[in-house]
């Protein structure tokens, strides 16, 4: 069983808290939309979809647990407790998406002969699916990338790379990149998962290790620039996901390069990599770990949130829950 | 004026304090050659030549101070002492062989026609001439690669990255790669230096960054994954020294790099690369930044210390202090 940062068991909505990882691993009740609000807020969930999710959720199990007179105070309280999560992280697109989409289809419940029971059933139904089909896109992305890497194998025990954290506690569960090395790891072929450490913000020594040592996959940690030297020496078989210098040093050496995402990450109206603005991040993040000074007082910094992967390094394609592309 | 790690003025031995860098800028005087095994010891002074020049000229500043009833006694004083400087931390060669040769160079002074004086005089000459030595080998390595990478930028600034540190805290002064980036910036053609913070041991972050803003060398740090983005986004002139994976790097975006070592550095003994044995350091250095956990406990480390540059990609030569060449 991988990794679950969000669980829904009959009604009742946990979440692990994320600002406690990777020492301690407790999951936190959700109890209603106030709370729901909160984990948001105060970053215990984060991730763009797992913030949707989430909000939606703290919805679903607030309304199992209230009664409504008739259908219209229902739907005034969804439509206003919708309003409220939005407010949680204003900046992230993903909740403002999902109350539209959730106040449009309690719209047509309103209008449509059903009781307030089965409008609330079916809205706590729309919420439970919008995990599960997270869920099951980053499962189909993990089969089709094991399919086509164990295939290039030719039956012996896989080692692969990845870099920053595609996991369970970016997604909605199961993981993108890593979800690959999740299926590798279920069907028993996986010999070694590397994870890079991922400076300056550390997700691969924090969360992918987390997620690794969690669900007992065979994982080892390294730096961003041991790279080279790990494919040199310990015969790497692909790399799923990560940053243009990984991609070139797995050109240099034949190994196949990944990038695993759902299509609603991928961007059609861009023509050119070169498009993307690149978020600049503050230098403390680069000069300080946990408050404590780690760079010379005094140095300039320079620190790109991201790069840009040339596309004719995605040697391996692009694997997505309808199969593997080749970048054209 | 380059940082000197090492000063040595008027017979008077000062040593920068390299347990309170980057934080503090502090010189501990040196006066005698039990102070001298301390400071060795205690790791205040370190790179390998610097702890030789460091327990010699701990010897000679000691010598200056005292007086010898006859050259007998000289003689036996100074055998005595090398002995002892080599013991503060035995596994460097270094110190045992400037104890070998000094101890031959005073054997012959103790046979020929001169004084006491003369002979105090002497071997003190020959401790200061050590550091004097490997300080204008760097600065000539220096001079031979800024003519290179200027010729080849034909007349503009240049803009240089280097990895780890070479410059003053890691030799008897001046530096070696990072004694290019001085030599550029001597010639008024430095536009910027960058350095890579150089996980997990942070050389860069903490070393490198420190010497820069010392010497007033514009300069800005980046991550070691940052090097790709950092090529693509701001032409980069020449890399100096580093790892495989900054020249694989540099290869595929045509940017030249270059070695820069003194040619006592360079073992001719060695047929290929992969006859070096790698040093694999503690899981901690990785795991743990001053004592706080950085990583997700449970995982699995591999901190390779070094890694080999294949010939073919040292695009811009090995500098050294007899000229540029290409590997053969």
């Amino acid at each position: 069983m991988a990794l679950e940062a969000i669980k829904w068991n009959e009604n009742k909505l946990y979440i692990l808290d994320q600002l406690r990882l990777p020492l301690e691993t407790e999951y936190i009740t959700v109890n209603n939309v106030k709370e729901g609000w909160q984990v948001i807020n105060k970053m215990q969930v984060r991730g763009a979809p797992a913030i949707a999710i989430v909000g939606c959720l703290s919805l679903a199990t607030e309304l199992s647990q209230a009664s409504f007179k008739d259908k219209h105070e229902l739907l005034e309280t969804i439509c206003e407790k919708l309003q409220y999560l939005v407010t949680a992280r204003p900046t992230a697109v993903n909740m403002k998406k999902a109350a539209e989409e959730l106040t449009s289809f309690t719209k047509n419940l309103y209008n449509d002969k059903v009781s307030v029971t089965e409008m609330v059933d079916s809205v706590i139904s729309w919420c439970q699916k919008m995990l599960n089909y997270d869920v099951s896109t980053n499962k189909k992305i993990g089969d089709f990338g094991a399919d086509s890497i164990l295939k290039s194998a030719g039956g012996k025990n896989v080692k692969i790379l990845t870099h920053c954290n595609t996991g369970s506690l970016a997604t909605a569960g199961y993981g993108t990149a890593l979800g690959v090395v999740r299926s590798i790891h279920a069907r028993g072929c996986l010999d070694q998962a590397y994870c890079t450490e991922t400076r300056p913000y550390n997700q691969g020594a924090r969360l992918t290790a987390y997620e690794l040592v969690y669900d007992k996959i065979p994982g080892t940690l390294i730096c961003d620039s041991m790279v080279a030297a790990l494919i040199n020496s310990h015969k790497i078989d692909a790399i799923v996901v990560g940053a243009d210098r990984l991609a070139v040093i797995a050109k240099h050496h034949n190994v196949p390069f990944y990038v695993c995402a759902p299509t609603s990450s991928i961007d059609l109206n861009l023509a050119v990599g070169k498009d993307i603005p690149i978020e600049e991040r503050p230098h403390n993040e680069m000069t300080d770990i946990a408050g404590i000074k780690i760079a010379s007082p005094g140095i300039s910094c320079w620190n790109p949130a991201f790069d840009v992967t040339p596309a004719e390094l995605i040697t391996g394609g692009i694997v997505t829950e309808l199969g593997i592309f080749k970048p054209a």
